[in-house]
């Protein structure tokens, strides 16, 4: 372990020029535009895994963008870690905001600053570092690695599912690793253990008829955005309470001993609400902001429409409007149960003379890792010894479909390991990564991959 | 009179075609690409009003289009009515729905097919033609006409106020008399004796901050578009009655004689209903759907937007929302007072932390006819004789600026005699105007002339 660590340091220049090169790639995975420079940037990540000594290096063609799979087997008994991670990255617009051009990595301060610097080229990377720097001293005896680097994270993953069914012998695994989560702040190591689920629905509804003249019929019909609006009132109660009918039937209580450990975390309010410019958060009655963002579903309205919305004034009760809502989910949620029973909850709403379309956008499973895993408390020991502190367990509020996909078909738990901070601008202009953090990370990973066979043997 | 009915029967070819130039012209007031095409039908206008001999013609610039004034005065004792109309016309779009070019009138079963057919060109060019017919058979000796002619009817008639201040003088009037209404059935003349008004206003909501991820932020703060739907959902009672407060402190109630005039007109509800695909109305609690269309006030949403509303999902909770709404007014609401209302209570449902800002659209003040007023009288006489029964007289749940700003800034009450049909696809593709009404009208508006000076003798 110590003569990986000491390459890891000696290499570390090189390492990131590495992540430079991967960071021009505009692997902007939503635009069709790009579909080109995803498939290129896909090339050279394999291209770079081969170069780094990894075997059965492939990119496998999926209905969307490829999949970069690697792996490395040095004894067949030896416990396998399935590193996850992903290679396209979210637009870069607006671009005028940008400090330095998007796809030109700059290093400013002590940061890498570029479109993905942290979410996840540079995460994914340290993964590849880490390993790079045990092959190359040696040390990589004890663990065997298979790599799933996926080019569609940013919109939702839609090709994971089929490629995970059809390669499940391939990708067969004891652990997942997955580095694209956060630490609550610069010096403190953490450990995600808990990601929501998502139910993810857009939905409009129409009349049969056109848009009519408002002096007409104003008064005398019912008006479908009059409609909608009492339909998303009626998604909380006046307490802020979900007011689906079950949406609650399946959640775990939050337990006592985990609110005392949230309670316990590092939680800046006034830095976590500074971006959203609001006074206050408003979380759910009887729970802190930090428990309802992470331990407890919420459900928002991410997008609606309808009617006019041009410059001046147009004189219609219009025929048809829609929204984009989403709930995340937490442990026992089934996303199909809920995305059901928001659907029939909505047609409930739907008065006569309407029809409602719904569209299912995207589905995740709430994801948990047991604090007793072997993983998880090689990853808490690495963490801390890398770090000089004691690791720290945290929850996530949002949802990484690849992390319950793998639980669903491979029964595979996750290990997350996150070096990001949220003033790292993900998915914002100006997106940077600590190179210190960097560093850090491929550190920690070192040493995580050298603990893990004796924790995995206990 | 008999000999101005007469010429009509001679002429009326000409008045058609005369009409089919009027139709030629693309004047679509809202598109700037057609600014010389409303300029050139302004020209246009004023020299067909030139060449049928009335003094004084002028274009007159405005901020916006030209206003095109004319006037024949005889007798400086006799009564004056003073004539509006518009010569602009709504977009045509979609031109793939329409079965001849919309600005290439075209004959098909009795009734022209063109944009404006009916809005306003074929109803304004009525009373041109009873005009014309009265100067050329030598018939108008009793009566002196001023014509004023908008070309921003169709975008809220914001050039009229200041237009009307400025000519005061010049405008000055007995009564006005527009033709820009319309009557219940093929066989039935109508008097329009009353129109709401109207207080329209574009408002948005926003945080000071930006979009923030759900995942993150779900279930810890306030959102927006969750905002919006209370505040729209919150502008009616359980009843249908309007919330906001002070609403209806100024509404004169309906009286009985007015219900039950109405329940007598000839009402269609499913030939009403069918442009909406609805299969019921849904009247306020009390009235019919008649009444609650023209002689209670409403409030409608027009148009709503916020958040992300293209393809896939974007799991954010946005920072911005907004709405355009408009509230019909009745008799004696004043617009200016209920837009504070409005604003007001909107204002009170805006949560801590969020900052609302709001534009005024439109306002109109509600209008009504006295029906024992000389010209209603001469009015519904020249309706009943032209068509062979008797005329009734209806109520508009539209809106004209024009009518209000008449009555507000010159003091002069008006007579609407309207041709039109609900069937007309006014607004829409194929407008339409039956050429059998074209002549009805014309013949009603010579007849009217004839009158008008016996009744206001009285």
């Amino acid at each position: 372990m110590n003569d990986a660590l000491s390459y890891a340091n000696t290499h570390f220049d090189q390492f990131v020029a590495d992540l430079h090169d991967y960071l021009r790639f505009p692997s902007v995975s939503t635009n069709p535009s790009h579909r080109d420079d995803v498939a290129r940037c896909a090339e050279w990540l394999a291209a770079h895994l081969r170069a780094k000594g990894m075997d059965s290096v492939e990119t496998v063609p999926t209905d969307g963008h490829p999949v970069v799979v690697a792996e490395l087997i040095h004894d067949e008994k030896a416990p396998t870690v399935l590193a996850y991670g992903h290679y396209d990255v979210q637009p870069p617009e607006p671009l005028e905001l940008w400090q330095s051009p998007p796809f030109e990595p700059e290093v400013r301060d002590g940061n890498v600053y570029a479109r993905g610097a942290v979410d996840d080229k540079g995460q994914s990377m340290m993964i590849i570092k880490a390993v790079e720097s045990l092959v190359k001293s040696g040390a990589m005896a004890g663990v065997n690695v298979k790599f799933v680097l996926e080019g569609e994270e940013e919109i939702g993953s839609p090709s994971l599912e089929p490629f995970f069914k059809e390669h499940r012998e391939r990708l067969r695994a004891d652990i997942a690793l997955v580095c694209d989560t956060s630490m609550p702040g610069e010096n403190i190591p953490a450990l995600t253990a808990s990601l929501r689920g998502m139910a993810y629905t857009s939905f409009s509804i129409a009349r049969k008829g056109s848009d009519v003249h408002s002096g007409h019929y104003g008064g005398a019909i019912s008006n479908v955005m009059h409609v909608l609006a009492r339909m998303i009132a009626g998604l909380h109660d006046e307490n802020g309470r979900i007011a689906v009918p079950g949406f609650y039937d399946d959640v775990v209580p939050v337990d006592d001993a985990l609110r005392k450990e949230l309670a316990a975390l590092p939680f800046d309010e006034r830095a976590y609400l500074e971006p959203t410019g609001l006074p206050a958060t408003t979380p759910e009655k009887g729970y802190t902001a930090l428990e309802s963002s992470t331990l407890r579903p919420s459900m928002d309205v991410n997008g609606m429409w309808g009617g006019y919305s041009g410059k001046g004034g147009k004189t219609i009760i219009p025929a048809s409007a829609g929204a984009k809502i989403s709930a995340r989910l937490v442990a026992n949620q089934d996303p199909v149960d809920i995305r059901n029973k928001v659907v029939r909850y909505l047609e409930s709403l739907t008065p006569p003379g309407y029809e409602i379309t719904t569209e299912p956008v995207m589905l995740a499973h709430p994801v948990s890792i047991d604090r007793n895993h072997p993983a998880t408390i090689a990853a808490l020991d690495a963490l801390s010894e890398t770090c000089g502190r004691d690791a720290v367990i945290i929850r996530g509020g949002g949802s990484i479909p690849a992390v319950a996909l793998m639980k669903q078909h491979l029964g595979i738990d996750s290990v997350m390991i996150g070096f990001g901070l949220e003033s790292d601008n993900l998915h914002a202009p100006n997106e940077r990564f600590g190179l210190d953090r960097y560093r850090r990370g491929i550190e920690t990973l070192v040493r995580f991959f050298s603990k893990l066979p004796a924790q995995m043997a206990r």
